[in-house]
């Protein structure tokens, strides 16, 4: 085989072999295939798209290409939970404990990522003392024993793929379903998952805009699932305005732990349901979703979830006390009100603007090498369809200089009002 | 400016700013730009293409990416002449003095290249004593004495198009007429030319096997000559059959001679007329294109075109005795006689199988340092729609070696026969 004639043969719309994307994905990880050779293939992949079996076979060849984490010394079907990515999104911190109070054995991996605010991680190490480095071995005896571990990714899980996204970075070929979708579900089979769930989101705040487009990856994600054999759904939610009321890493801590007790925001207790029903349909531990909420809705409220989620925080080292005493969570030096300049309606909130407001702050990474200060951050008052008067506070700001004329701006400008009441958006697209 | 920027536009359709063109063109020559990012974006143009005024930024951008040859001090206009290549095509030979008879001065450069025989430069070494190395200066100096001469390539003209070229050819984006016509079109500018005759080969043994590309190629370079200031004209000629009766160096240079003593085959005359008096109407040396061909003819028939010929070669250090006594050529050991498997009318002769066996024969290079055999080749006897009948030789390979089982099938194989009379294909296809 040449690589060539595998370019020619996707620019011309053929269908690879599995074989020949074996060959491609083998070749570009042992340098024997150059850059500039995959990238014209990436731009035609680009261009002609995958069948759903070339895109399984992608996925495939992409997880086995470094370490794979063997989970099967945990009893259980090991469901995991992608998110693609949106602003204010905490459900991890929440979804774990309350699936894992069912039973259910969530091994998590986790990373820290670039983006508006630190990944679970970051977030996870605003409670004082906890750890995420732990050995693949504790990591499995923490799980075995509290149902529940959320540690940081270690080993060389997929360098594939790592390898393809940098390559796609820098060769406009990010935006393509296949290549997204194939991402995503490599990093999730070399972590070991038996079943995933994944929550696509669309709307302003997310990689994909446009309902269309989401819709399609998740289809496309569903299918790469069915194919290698690990159950997959997903659903799609809005992202066009952030999630929940707080971003910020110390703050989505906080508005986590109150979720897991019953009294957080409607729409991010509502996500963390809907996509904790469908995991524990796929753990085989209700026969219906609806049957699933019911059970999520009940170690909810009897404290269940919560005292699990002690329970991990205590077998990784962190603050226990923090779970009632949010006080002890870093806090910033300002906390700034946001005036509305108008009377009427929120009618949007533009959720990007609000995740670069966070990150100008120092909530999020720029680069790798970027420190960030989970301390800070914004919290909204007034979401889409609220009432709202000139000069009332919309939101805070959270921050550890007192000089935020810049983020202010921002989030004024994020927000956008209507003299007409607005419908709410519906969280749930599909 | 980023380059990725760059790669996005094309891929998403936009029309790149000739500022932006040169961007990429300098960025690759100076190795700011890599080879990844560079292929991505020819990726992007195979699929997307080029608009008229892109293409010729681009052919300008590489025409300026190294030395240009200076023919200012040649008086009148320079007309050059391009084909895109094909089986038996000896018109360079012809068409130089033919040209150069009528008073327009010939400054030709050309290559030795990779194909079926080798270029203009390695059919004239054929010729005992022909010097093809000749400095700038004494080159101008050639064309102001003489109107003619044939050097070959020397400085480092259009570098950017070699880079280019070279990750086309493993990036399977060879095949984009915006990116075919600013390759050829670039080389011509920087070798000087004030205006330019094409000859687009068209039919099984041209690389644009569809008419349709063909035209569409032709009328992309030809805008491009329109848009940088160079007259430019295209013929679309006939390429389903070798042109003329010799495949090999030296039997082409012996064809070429007989052609302008006026004994040659008819199509390879006709075409050479075609494309001369198209050369003498941009040379502003007739009115027009019947005009011109009179002139031809004439001094075709008077001998002048012969007599040109014989300077050019004495000047250049060749034996002009070969004019007159062409058995002083290299010749084969071997002639051998292919004969008709069939009675019947000549259908179809694959040109590129009659180019593979002189290839075989040794007659081209497969790589840049292969040697290659003058002497050897193929001659014609039977073309579309002669008379055969079974066993009557419809070639003769010309060989150093005995054995030719092999060469002489392909022979075979690429003639086709049919039962009924054939009608011949017109030459000249547009």
């Amino acid at each position: 085989m040449r690589m060539v004639d595998m370019i020619a043969k996707k620019r011309d719309g053929k269908e690879l072999t599995p074989e020949e994307i074996q060959f491609v994905v083998n070749g570009y990880v042992s340098n024997e295939i150059p850059d500039y050779q995959m990238s014209a293939f990436l731009m035609a992949v680009y261009f002609q798209g995958m069948s759903h079996a070339e895109t399984a076979q992608l996925t495939l060849a992409m997880a086995s290409s470094g370490d794979r984490i063997d989970l099967s010394t945990i009893d259980g079907i090991k469901v995991d939970k992608h998110s693609t990515g949106g602003v204010g999104d905490t459900t991890s911190i929440i979804l774990a404990p309350l699936v894992a109070a069912l039973g259910i054995p969530v091994a998590k991996m986790s990373g820290r990522g670039l983006g508006h605010t630190g990944g679970t991680i970051d977030k996870l190490e605003a409670i004082p003392g906890y750890r995420a480095e732990v050995s693949e071995e504790e990591f499995i005896r923490l799980v075995n024993q509290n149902k529940l571990a959320i540690v940081g990714q270690s080993g060389n899980l997929a360098p594939a793929d790592k390898m393809i996204y940098g390559l796609r970075d820098v060769t406009a070929t990010v935006n393509s379903i296949p290549l997204i979708a194939s991402s995503i579900m490599s990093k999730k089979i070399a972590a070991g998952a038996d079943a995933i769930v994944l929550d696509v989101k669309t709307g302003s705040g997310a990689f994909m805009k446009k309902f269309e487009d989401a819709r399609l990856l998740a289809n496309t994600m569903v299918e790469i699932g069915n194919q290698v054999g690990r159950k997959t759904m997903a659903v799609i939610s809005d992202m066009s305005q952030p999630l929940g009321n707080a971003i910020g890493n110390a703050l989505e801590v906080k508005e986590g732990i109150e979720t897991l007790q019953g009294r957080g925001p409607a729409d991010l207790t509502e996500l963390c349901l809907v996509l904790g029903s469908k995991m524990i349909v796929l753990a085989e531990k209700a026969e219906s979703e609806k049957e699933a909420r019911e059970l999520l809705e009940k170690v909810m409220k009897s404290g269940e979830a919560l005292q699990v989620f002690k329970q991990f925080l205590a077998a990784q080292g962190g603050d226990v006390s923090v779970v009632d005493n949010p006080e002890k969570l870093p806090k910033a030096v300002y906390q700034i009100p946001v005036a509305s300049p108008e009377n009427g309606y929120v009618s949007a909130i533009k959720a990007d603007e609000i995740g670069t407001a966070a990150m100008l702050l120092g909530a999020g990474r720029v680069t790798k090498e970027s420190d960030i200060d989970l301390s800070v951050g914004v919290m909204l008052h007034k979401k889409i369809g609220d009432r709202v008067h000139s000069g009332e506070s919309i939101a805070t700001i959270h921050s550890n200089v007192q000089n935020v004329s810049t983020v202010m701006e921002k989030i004024v400008k994020a927000y956008r009002f209507s003299k007409e009441k607005i419908d709410q958006i519906p969280l749930i697209r599909g």
